[in-house]
């Protein structure tokens, strides 16, 4: 999977970013293992408005199923201004980002 | 408003809690607002599943609109394991518990 260049206004996309949708979570549990897989130390999961309670699924799906070291380095809320197209009336929307990392694996042990 | 007990199976109640549930946005805004009003100094929001954008909303419009100086003193998200009444089949729940203070407020300058 290549680095996402998603352009969004507010939100500068400088690391590796899984932007949560509407698709099942397992996609983006997808997303982020195929990040960590590829060498990458950090994830940055963003999610807006009723995304968010599919953001946190994501994380602790993947913490629980599938990467067992995962830490939760910063969750950070905030708000965001849209301007509809159709009468510019503002309105906001919550927008959150949860950076995770992969804990370094530590060397196996082996058995005598 | 009194202190909640809320007795919920893995959620301690020791704090002031504002559990977030269905009702609207604004209803959880103003149990928070009363809990700082009545000089409690921090308090805990916290939701389930689907309440979790709710919560973020929550958190937001109150500092969006009514407490200019609030502070969030930490976010943390976890699974919760749900065992259904019927058939007895295991499911599990994302939470998440906003912790936020309201920050002493300086004294005015006097204009001279």
């Amino acid at each position: 999977m290549a680095k996402k260049e998603t352009k969004r206004e507010g939100i500068p996309q400088t690391e590796n970013t899984v932007l949560i949708g509407r698709k099942p979570v397992m996609n983006y549990v997808t997303a982020c293992i195929t990040f960590f897989n590829s060498n990458e130390k950090q994830v940055t999961v963003k999610a807006r408005g009723r995304a968010i309670c599919r953001a946190v699924d994501t994380v602790e799906l993947l913490r629980r199923a599938f990467i067992k070291d995962l830490e939760i380095q910063n969750i950070a809320i905030s708000t965001e201004e849209l301007v509809r197209v159709e009468g510019g009336q503002k309105s906001n929307i919550s927008t959150m980002e949860i950076t995770i990392t992969k804990a370094e694996p530590k060397q196996p042990q082996e058995e005598e």
